[in-house]
């Protein structure tokens, strides 16, 4: 065990990738829990693609302040409780920072963290992952906005991702016709022999415009969109009369400067609907959610992978992984 | 009675505004109807801002047509038929063209006619307004997408326009706090005084935003957006999370060469459902909605004006008076 509290520090705010410097790690005591707090040691750490616009600007969460600790979600181990909710030994998750040791506040309920079932089969680290806000970010665009139905085409841009995998999947669960777009040949021969999607287009070929074209043959019905710019442009242009788009977030876009747009006309030729996802808008879902995808990983119909990275002080290289397409699946840096 | 059919015929696709013979007055002949068809006089033109889309490019429609005559919606009467379905006298509501008469093929069932129903109270040319598409466009885009909620704040641009004064008054008798954005004094005043908007912005005004923010003190729940560009971007940055988007039409964009778009960051940050909307959509239902239009107006409940422009060669000055302003309500051109 650390005798400090390594935690990695924000800064300065990134311009394009992490830089060094950006985040930089410290060392602080380890603190000692007041009554009704909790002093958890991290285990894992979920790394998220809204971790850069964390650090950038105000988004739905305050920008993380220059000089405190990065804010993360992740998996920890209550080592010492002062209060009834939790006990020694407890797995949590929640938002425990890039750091060794955390201190769970109960009377902070916007900080609420949850225990992790022992549910045979699954990981603890799939509490992060597949059961995690990623898999749930997954569930609730497909099934509160895409609403898929039998025979339709989807299209999921970041398919190898940790959100889009789950999406497409939760497509093929509903019948759909699953095309997704990745960087690689690795990532789209998982998507296609291991996850079930129809297709996979490689978004690193020169002709894999052409090839998004003849993957989706009648059109595209609905577009989980986890990426932005080129890609998303190149879906829109495919879409089908009164199709949906789940704008779930902008990998190509977080580490640009010029802002993500969307073409308005476009919109109205095709009489689209376009929605802005939050997972942490269906908080008081996320059981119903977490139980059904649990349920579908159980029965083999979900299937889900994680890239670790070992080591706290390797997160920032972690989260560049995400927009740099060095990761499979769910990323997490596991720390103890 | 006119011995020749004058036609307006498109000559070249405007650049920004209509110019002097992009379209141009042409004589023919009366054409004589088949069996089948029905020959009918034009007596007033609807003029919509689509009609500049139909002049550039393709759309929902294909574009028209460089030496076609123009499209438009006219209200007209069968002067001879050759069909069981029309007789001489009736009225009826169609894409007429610009032009003295139209021929009315009944074997076409896309460019189906209607008979306009003799009704107390509601003039011939209100099918062409508020029981015509502009005013089915606000009730399909404010009952189907926007679906206001008693207490929610709603803004309507273009608000004393044909479909902006209509949607905004629907908003108001589902109990919504209604803000209309319009250009000029007279405009305002009309729609707080005669229509009970409970604001009205002059975006003609330099503090115009400061306005409107005092005029939305709990944010904006619905857009309901017929401008585009900064006039629809202040509206963005005001609304609430979870807000609604018609996007109805972009006024201000048809006349540029820029495209139209849209923030997608502000989609995700706010969680917003942008939709686009085309009438044409909802032909099934039309008659529902115009009974329901008719009656609201019937019980003094909606209002609706027009601008009558004399003579079909001042179409083209009509379409373009959509574009400066120079219109309020629906802008109609009274043929014969």
């Amino acid at each position: 065990m650390t005798q400090t509290n390594r935690q990695l520090v924000l800064r300065a705010r990134p311009k394009g990738l992490l830089a060094q410097g950006d985040l930089q790690l410290a060392e602080a005591a380890i603190p000692s829990p007041a009554e009704g707090q909790v002093l958890a040691r991290v285990k894992y750490l979920s790394i998220d693609p809204t971790m850069r616009v964390w650090m950038a600007t105000d988004s739905y969460l305050p920008a993380v302040g220059i000089g405190e600790v990065m804010r993360a979600a992740g998996l920890a181990e209550v080592v010492e409780s002062r209060t009834k909710e939790f006990k020694k030994g407890d797995k949590v998750v929640g938002l425990t920072g890039l750091q060794d040791y955390c201190v769970i506040d109960t009377a902070n309920k916007a900080a609420r963290f949850q225990k992790v079932p022992p549910i045979p089969f699954i990981s603890d680290t799939a509490f992060l992952g597949v059961l995690g806000l990623t898999g749930l970010t997954a569930y609730f665009g497909m099934m509160e906005i895409a609403k898929p139905q039998k025979g339709e085409t989807l299209v999921v841009s970041a398919a190898a991702g940790a959100t889009g995998s789950i999406a497409g999947q939760i497509g093929r669960i509903h019948g759909c016709r699953v095309v997704g777009i990745a960087g690689g040949a690795e990532k789209c021969k998982w998507l296609t022999e291991e996850l079930g999607f129809d297709a996979a287009i490689d978004y690193k070929a020169a002709d894999w415009k052409a090839k998004l074209a003849e993957a989706t043959p009648k059109g595209v019905d609905i577009n989980y969109e986890n990426v932005g710019g080129e890609i998303m442009n190149a879906v829109l242009e495919r879409m089908n009369l009164h199709g949906r788009v789940v704008l779930c977030g902008f990998i190509s876009g977080y580490t640009k400067a010029e802002p993500e747009v969307l073409s308005a006309g476009l919109l109205i030729v095709k009489r689209l609907k376009v929605q802005g996802l939050l997972v942490l808008d269906y908080l008081d879902r996320f059981m119903e959610a977490a139980t059904q995808l649990g349920k579908w990983k159980m029965f083999g119909k979900l299937k889900d992978r994680e890239t670790i990275v070992e080591g706290l002080e390797k997160a920032p290289e972690a989260i560049n992984m995400l927009f740099t397409g060095g990761n499979i699946g769910k990323t997490i840096v596991k720390v103890s």
